[in-house]
């Protein structure tokens, strides 16, 4: 086992060190700075893996699969990282175990629903669409139904999204909800269990080392309204 | 095991679908149509989950979880159905076994990167933003490194994403190079592996079965080029 990950400052991957922080899984963590102008990827990636971005998570032969594993997508890498090296740990939630319907649809809802949403927010913001614009509006809505799901959902199992313990699901809704609103802003202040929920997975000693490790002194989004993340291009603009 | 599930005439259920009757699994099919005007899902989903989209997944008591399970989320109904009644299937690719680190690339690229980056030119046509804008330059180029990689991986691996068998990552990634294409049209003249690998999953006969259940009379969307759909706003428009 030699998990090396690819983290881009700022990005998904953030979730996967997350997830080896709570493992307390070893790995080498290799970090990428964004394009300063463009906020992208930086070349740096593209001879990681031909998707160019971040997450890349390696495992090197000698391993559990006996193939090199490279793979991007942090969905995918979570899969693995689950799978080969954490199966029965308490990130996990099985079939028959309590919460495990609300595991698989936060797990999912994460790229499924969360990301997508926020991230055609920000290409509106870029684009200048103002909010009013049915297709604004449209994905606004549909990202207030699944946060009142959440809101819901926590007020229902307490502390986390899947119940009392930190699951992998939380692992992959955390960053959408805090680092990514760099991005695309969206206030929570609706959101009171939501809100709640910030502080007290922020509060976790791997969550703190996955922020020290990954993106030193990027204070955590976590209060209802947050600050765009400011680069070149877009101060240029303003 | 009293499966539903709810289907929404061109929508990414057509992938639970697809799965079920590959596995051929016993289940109920609801179906729903989209509002005539805006494309979008009718009230009639609203009741079932409230993502108020579909796939909506019902598995009713008894069953092996305990719990009644009411499952949005295409991802999440996937790894239901193959985690509680497919583990031991040819569609689940395990650790250790060949291509499985092509098999969670590709089952997690599908709404990781696939859907969303459809989505958002979907959403670039719908707004008028033309193609030589810088979002929608960078996301058709993001798309276009995809379906690169996809055609390098046809390439490599023959039939299918994780090698000769059909998986789960088939099920997942055929929806968005197929009937997602009628919301947003790419061009796939340039990817000649996946073409061929188009027509060679759409002659499955779980394939045909899915159509003919899910979406009767619509003729697979298999061509390099393909027309988009006509709703009445858009139609309209025109």
């Amino acid at each position: 086992m030699l998990l090396t990950l690819h983290h881009l400052h700022k990005s998904q991957s953030e979730r996967i060190i997350f997830l080896l922080e709570e493992l307390a899984l070893p790995y080498t963590l290799v970090l990428h700075d964004r394009n300063p102008t463009t906020a992208f990827a930086p070349d740096s990636l593209k001879s990681v893996h031909p998707a160019g971005t971040a997450p890349v998570l390696i495992d090197d032969l000698p391993n559990p699969c006996n193939e090199r594993i490279v793979l991007a997508e942090s969905g995918a890498c979570v899969e693995y990282i689950l799978a080969v090296y954490a199966a029965d740990s308490n990130l996990v939630v099985k079939p028959g175990q309590a919460g495990y319907g609300d595991y698989l649809a936060w797990l999912h809802a994460a790229n499924g629903t969360l990301q997508p949403t926020l991230g055609r927010l920000m290409m509106f913001a870029r684009l200048g669409v103002p909010e009013d614009n049915p297709m604004h509006a449209f994905v606004s809505f549909k990202l207030e139904k699944t946060l009142k799901q959440m809101d819901a959902q926590l007020g229902r199992t307490g502390a986390y999204l899947a119940g009392k313990d930190f699951t992998a699901a939380d692992a992959m809704c955390f960053f959408t909800l805090t680092t990514m609103r760099g991005f695309a802003t969206v206030d929570l202040g609706a959101y009171g269990n939501v809100l709640g929920y910030l502080e007290r997975v922020s509060g976790r000693e791997a969550y703190k080392r996955t922020m020290e490790k990954g993106d030193q002194g990027l204070v955590p989004l976590l209060g209802a309204r947050v600050e765009k993340f400011e680069f070149g291009a877009q101060k240029a603009k303003a």
